[in-house]
């Protein structure tokens, strides 16, 4: 058996370069176009043989995603109607995770799988009936409840501290609820494991316990330092306040997973304010520590 | 003054290729890629001096047409937010003309332009909430009370044969309305104007009577014939089901067109399945009759 995890798409909400967006790294992309770094928004594709494949968050770059990757296209001998994609799980209800849900229309079976409090989120938008109930089965899964995600593949969720999505927010935000709206995953075909982690807000000792001596683990790599966006002009949050540690300074990853023994260690779900986006010390910084920094169609094997 | 038209987007519903479709056109880019002919999704851009631009239309397919098209990106002689995009016009609740709403989120200003049908829609599903009311101001629009959609251009919005969007649709379905869930637009700078019309169901003399004459008209071209969506073995609904007049046969576009003398007729929003896209014999007749095939990017000036 044999556990794939390709990356969909690399970068957080809005993507590399964001749609309105001058700073840095997307100023770049506008004044040097394909020269630039560039990712699409946060997602990814899950498979034991490599024939059906799971997709962890449905991100608005979906179509432009599914275009530039072979794995999830139609295959040439199958009917009128195909895609390998045989199930979708979300991670949380952010926009850039449910997003692409709407793409994913036009009569196409699969499974939609989500935890209560996602579903729910769903449930309230009726233009989620885009997919046609008849062929989307949507499944609830508990935390800690194994289930079959694709053919070869377990699947398991487990909370991780986050917050409600910003447009679900009221007036005071709790950041680091751990409960049902954000959750992390743990995928393995019997043999190998791994976890994906696209969004976390701390690493609380029992996340801590869990993830320690995994043979490879992609994580949340939102923002390099927690008032990135601030210091950017750019935003008034910190990272913190969206939900997401930064990978620097006290409580980051980068010091987090120093003890754990991680065996690989993949940053996803990069802002476009990141600077190791580009070659430069932070980059440096982070791959001196043995991360590697994820990208748009990088797949490894386990 | 000059009046300028940029197609963003000339595909119907899925764009082509379609995530999921083995049809001919679709199976075409999963076997060849950018040598095949694709297109991205229904919209349509407006300016008069060029340096805003209002969009008619929010694709799902909106980050990577705004990234393909220099006219719609962040200026480098402006803030660290900024775009061109001064208003979003919706001529119905279809997704593939809401969808992109969910991408020009992150702080950014413009004006949201529906009729109050289509608001209904918009407000009735939270996730719009995206869109920051305090930032993206939701203007109702009447039919026939003309208003500014970007400096310089004035729209006009006017009832056609339409239907509810499908993912709205009840036991029954009617599919000729006229209401305010489907329009077409006028747009004029005071010397010139156009008419862009991406769904029409049929041609009642009325909408034939406005469109006499005209200088330009975008107009529906989802289907080459009526029932090809069920001869392609993709769909069991006609176009006319769908609320799309077909081009060719009884009561088609070509038709309908044929004494109107319009200026200059431009399809858009063709679905995946039209012959039209590649060389042939219906290509031919369309252009025959005086029709030009849109793409993403054209771009004419009046």
């Amino acid at each position: 058996m044999t556990l794939r995890a390709l990356i969909v798409g690399a970068a957080a909400g809005g993507g590399l370069p964001q749609w309105n967006c001058n700073a840095r790294n997307s100023a770049a992309y506008w004044r040097e176009g394909a020269g630039a770094p560039s990712a699409t928004q946060s997602s990814l594709a899950v498979s034991s043989e490599g024939a059906n494949w799971a997709l962890i968050n449905a991100s608005p770059d979906i179509r432009a995603q599914i275009m530039a990757r072979s794995q999830l296209q139609p295959r040439s001998d199958q009917g009128l109607r195909d895609t390998p994609i045989v199930s979708v799980l979300l991670t949380n209800a952010d926009i850039d995770h449910i997003g692409g849900l709407l793409t994913l229309r036009e009569r196409q079976a699969f499974q939609l799988i989500t935890t209560a409090e996602v579903a729910e989120v769903l449930a309230a938008n009726p233009i989620f009936n885009a997919l046609d109930p008849a062929l989307v089965t949507r499944r609830v899964i508990g935390l800690e409840d194994p289930f079959d995600l694709a053919p070869g593949v377990r699947a398991s969720l487990f909370s991780v501290p986050g917050k409600t999505p910003l447009y679900l927010e009221g007036e005071t935000v709790e950041t680091e609820v751990l409960g049902e709206q954000t959750v992390g995953v743990e995928l393995s075909d019997g043999a190998s494991s791994f976890f994906y982690i696209p969004g976390c807000a701390a690493m609380p000792a029992a996340l801590a316990d869990r993830l320690g001596g995994a043979a490879l683990v992609f994580f949340d790599g939102t923002l390099w330092e927690d008032d990135e966006m601030i210091k950017q002009g750019v935003g008034q949050k910190t990272g913190r306040r969206m939900g997401h540690m930064p990978m620097s300074g006290e409580g980051g990853s980068l010091a987090a997973f120093s003890d754990l023994g991680v065996a690989r260690k993949v940053y996803v779900h990069m802002n476009n304010t990141n600077p190791v986006w580009r070659s430069g010390p932070e980059r440096e910084r982070a791959e001196a520590a043995g991360w590697e920094i994820g990208y748009d169609g990088m797949e490894i094997t386990l």
